[in-house]
């Protein structure tokens, strides 16, 4: 707003502030001094605390699963105590001094390594997004927040050891196509991974967001398989065996196999395919008219995001919208598109092209190729939300079936 | 280490790891399970915590300074608790409610953005790192942790909206070629600074790694000037008056301000030089035998690292590390090398080159320019640490004058 030095003087004090996220629309839980220049602040601490105005937090599933609020975050990294958390059986305690990883079966060498062998190795560093496979819901009501329809997505820089260099000292036998990773949580969770991704890009990493990787994520180390479905990306991992042969676990046969509309299924379906989700302006923003930036995250298991599309009336056209660089691979990457609105009813919408020409698909289209019966392993529907005449913005809800 | 299937039998249960931090060299503060798979673990919960064995801590410096634990860290992300702080009159508490920034002066059209106002505008993330001017122990004793040499500088991914979108927004006059930058603390802190940079990359930055930003670096706005001097990065900024003509402040006449070996002194030296910092090994760690991934980070405030270099005998000879991509500028970047370590004494250095050609100096060929009498600002030597032949790694003392 355009001031005079007359307003400023009158206003300055009683200004309000209508933030854009549900935590801080909520009253305040403590009254801020008026004038926190007349009086010195909190002295330094040992550990900083978020703002007391602000109060994120994630949406706990049951016992087993959390949700990241993408409705409250920026950019692109996922503050660490609000990455999404899933799990089988709880999150184990492990004492990191008697932490092991057992590599062994088809290779020359079995050996095992401690938590110190592990960072004795040379380290890496990588960002990219982490994502469980069953991160949609179909039957989304209107009043469903970006956390709630896709919060089991989130990302971190990652540190730790290639899973190839420990191949390679453990020399791992030409025959062995195949690993089995075990954590050491109470379900034992399992699952057959192809070593030629050991061989790519594979890390079991001991660090997160520049820390110890938290509990929730696998402390002390897990395997991180760069765009693989995050049940695959074994946390608490204590175990490798390499062999020719996948070891059909349980959770890769009745569970994570997804049926598909010509009565087959698929069966070791790690890459999760590309991605949009708008996160603001969405439920339960409202608007008031003028410019808006609509924005979001992409993201893609096969690599870069190449494009994402915007659609500010229902699908009929869509734009290009700016992709904040550096645009990783299989990272979520934050789009931004300036939008006038005009006080319409209208749907926004959002569409993610990846580096392999992969453009994401509408609802119709992906119902087609799974069938009604599809599991809910590896959706992701173009989706988007409608601006309501009076502003209110809510989940665009369409049918499945 | 190799090992036999009865070995891992044998071992599986009693092995000890020995981390490389101090945190996790010091007892476990509760004994975990003896095997987590027997017993469910811990249900979801809405926001993470700290594995309890891991305790990564600032050193609080007096009331107005803490420092980021380096030596604990991985990657290049600063986890926002342990960003570093540094303030004059405490950290205030403010209210995003009433927060307002005014923008006058040698503008168009003065105006009042509340903190809504900001996020309205097109937004942009970056990764950059903050260091303190300041960041740098001439007295350094052997014991000296990389947290307590050179522990004021921190990175983060920041969110906000470029400055110069805004100072359109209020029309700056061409004849405006500085501005005084307020913050909203007890102390009032402000600094002139050319309107150049307002027009190349400096934002208002409201958020901070993903969520708002943190009280101690400016909540719910501050200035940010990337690759310049910490000071300068106005936190809880308040007020922006643009003028024909530097406004003299207090930070800029008594303090900030570098007196030089020939008896003048130098103004408003903003940018800060390239600097590279070894955290692993470094004291207290105690090294064993064999290969050691020598690592730290690197940075400079004039663009991209180019190189560091690592001297494992003193300076004699230097070996190019691997740097960690991507290589961002202005921004923190890991480098690694690999090194073998014999079991003799050795000196352990490393000297970074930024895009520029510049090459960090070594301590007397930066004393020669500064002079006996320099102040503590902008002081980058090439450092390093001595390996003992008994393993212990202490900090490589020099002295000063």
């Amino acid at each position: 707003m355009k001031v005079s030095r007359r307003r400023v003087l009158a206003t300055a004090a009683g200004a309000v502030a209508l933030g854009r996220t549900a935590a801080m629309q909520s009253p305040a839980p403590a009254p801020a001094a008026s004038d926190p220049s007349k009086a010195p602040g909190r002295p330094a601490r040992t550990l900083g605390q978020r703002a007391a105005f602000e109060k994120p937090q994630r949406i706990t599933r049951g016992a087993t699963g959390s949700q990241t609020p993408h409705q409250d975050l920026y950019g692109t990294i996922t503050p660490a105590d609000l990455h999404f958390e899933r799990h089988h059986a709880g999150v184990p305690e492990i004492d990191p001094r008697s932490y092991s990883l057992l590599i062994h079966g088809m290779v020359e060498r079995p050996m095992m390594f401690t938590l110190a062998d592990l960072k004795r190795f040379p380290s890496v560093s990588r960002v990219c997004f982490l994502e469980c496979s069953g991160n949609f819901n179909r039957a989304a009501p209107p009043e469903t927040t970006p956390q709630q329809l896709a919060g089991m997505t989130s990302q971190s820089e990652w540190t730790g050891v290639m899973l190839s260099t420990l191949f390679r000292e453990v020399g791992a036998r030409p025959q062995a196509t195949w690993f089995l990773a075990e954590g050491h949580d109470a379900a034992l969770l399992a699952r057959s991974i192809p070593v030629e991704k050991a061989f790519d890009d594979a890390m079991i990493a001991y660090a997160q967001n520049g820390e110890a990787i938290r509990p929730e994520q696998g402390y002390p180390a897990r395997l991180l398989l760069p765009g693989w479905e995050g049940n695959s990306n074994v946390k608490w991992i204590r175990r490798i065996e390499l062999s020719d042969r996948p070891f059909m676990t349980r959770e890769e046969t009745s569970k994570y196999t997804d049926p598909l509309a010509n009565d087959t299924a698929r069966i070791f379906s790690f890459v999760m395919d590309a991605r949009s989700l708008i996160t603001y302006p969405a439920y339960p923003v409202t608007l008031t008219r003028g410019w808006v930036e609509i924005n979001g995250i992409a993201w893609s298991g096969y690599g870069k995001i190449q494009r994402v599309d915007v659609s500010t009336d229902a699908g009929r056209s869509w734009a290009s919208a700016k992709l904040q660089e550096p645009v990783l691979p299989k990272a979520h990457t934050r789009f931004r598109h300036l939008w006038k609105w005009d006080g319409g009813e209208a749907i926004v919408l959002s569409r993610a092209v990846d580096e392999t020409g992969y453009v994401q698909p509408p609802r119709a289209e992906l119902l087609k190729t799974r069938g009604p019966g599809a599991a809910n392993y590896h959706l992701n529907p173009v989706t988007g939300w409608l601006v309501r005449s009076d502003g209110a913005v809510v989940y665009n809800q369409e049918a499945w079936g």
